[in-house]
């Protein structure tokens, strides 16, 4: 499971604080926790106001590279700042994200064609996010006729279906688990990827139906997930599930992430 | 989701105790809060020596029915005593269990052919628990040849595929995972059950591995499961995932458990 450290973001109000008072060591800690609790990637997102996002991402990217090797993921809704903000990394991460939204993937695809870095794609276009799983794997077909036109290969792409929230759906998680599932079988290297918490908005013990979530979306592909990597329920759920789908012989990594305190009730690390 | 409370065995340490000093009082307030948490159906297990287990189940069952009008599931090891223990009951309920091994179907499908009574029934014969989802698919033909010959409805079997334990599993739950849809779909009004903790035996922090179980059978086709009724993660886990797998139209059951207090951080009722 590819694991996208989801805390620093400027729209947690802690973050958001941090930022502005230009707290080097409070994000320096985030970067560094989530690392040790085994991101692969870091997300990093300002969300300020347009006009000096790129300066402070580039403060940002600085401070976490300072404190981490692990790969950032710069986070941005403009798709022009995460190609620019690509400049301020040493070294190949993922850009979150693109979508067939505009001309966001004509602006981040040329950049990121001759290097190795990754990329988010939302299955949404400028009619916004399409009802059918049909209509949705119409818009994945159009990602992936510009991913071969600018030769990016679809194992650096993390294919976010966009879970829509529960409460107010008729048939579940159904249209997603099949866009998943088909995602995976026509590209069996892609990366499927998705938030874990979006699902339960508006339900109450939102924490149950997130982890009954993480589990189904596991079973049906889900490879990659941005999500807090300190919480140990969810963590340890995907490291039960992926034993239980036969993904872990002998549970050996289950065991490992065990004893190295990720997860259960033993003190973590 | 039918719910077959468990609480109500001698194996467990305390539940002995009460059985040998014939405390009712402590038989009868398991009885009470399992059927108020919402059990289908309450297990009554003596564990005690043959010799005395018949007239120990009567003892039993007798306070259970005092207690609450929750049909029970008379359980033990031996067919005889489960087809015996019937005639204690005041109305029909659950045998819980018959296999395809000895003359265990012989014994009980005559005794429940012209009755309302349900039977949970292993997919195990004289060898013991086929490895292959074909064999176990193959003991499954040769039960329903049997419930057919006695009429026993489809509808009134609650078949366990046995669920191994996944520390010494090379592909996890896929065995039992394939022999659960294969059934559904054979027989859509069918029962598929199973106790919801084997799975996690030898392994730490079982209770991750049990809830990621859960969820994961339930999609393949469990909808009935031998648990304990006030164990609120895995009710939980069990309302969300019918929900999200699109049982549970707008999450109205969700909700109304939660409002019930059934799972969650709201305080019980």
């Amino acid at each position: 499971m590819i694991i996208i450290g989801e805390k620093i973001n400027g729209s947690i109000p802690s973050v958001g604080r941090a930022i502005e008072a230009k707290d080097a060591g409070f994000i320096k800690n985030l970067a560094k926790v989530q690392s040790e609790a085994g991101s692969d990637f870091i997300d990093v997102c300002a969300s300020v106001e347009v006009s000096r996002e790129l300066q402070t991402l580039k403060w940002m990217i600085d401070v976490v590279q300072e404190a981490t090797e692990t790969p950032l993921a710069v986070d941005s809704p403009s798709a022009e700042v995460c190609a620019k903000a690509i400049d301020f990394c040493n070294k190949p991460g993922l850009v979150n994200s693109v979508s067939m939204e505009g001309n966001k993937v004509e602006v981040v695809f040329p950049k990121i064609a001759n290097t190795k870095w990754e990329c988010a794609a939302l299955l949404c276009d400028d009619t916004g996010i399409p009802k059918t799983a049909e209509k949705r794997l119409e818009v994945f077909e159009a990602l992936m006729k510009k991913a071969k036109e600018y030769r990016i290969d679809p194992s650096r792409l993390h294919v976010d279906p966009l879970v829509e929230m529960l409460a107010t759906s008729e048939d579940g998680i159904n249209v997603i688990v099949k866009v998943m599932k088909e995602i995976r079988k026509q590209y069996p290297t892609i990366h499927v990827t998705g938030a874990a918490s979006n699902v339960s908005f508006n339900l109450p013990a939102r924490k149950i139906v997130n982890q009954a979530f993480v589990v189904l979306a596991v079973n049906a592909g889900l490879d990659s997930v941005i999500l807090d990597p300190l919480n140990r329920d969810i963590r340890g759920l995907i490291y039960a599930t992926e034993a239980l789908l036969g993904n872990d012989e002998m549970c050996i990594e289950y065991i490992n992430a065990y004893r190295k305190g990720l997860f259960g009730t033993q003190k973590p690390l």
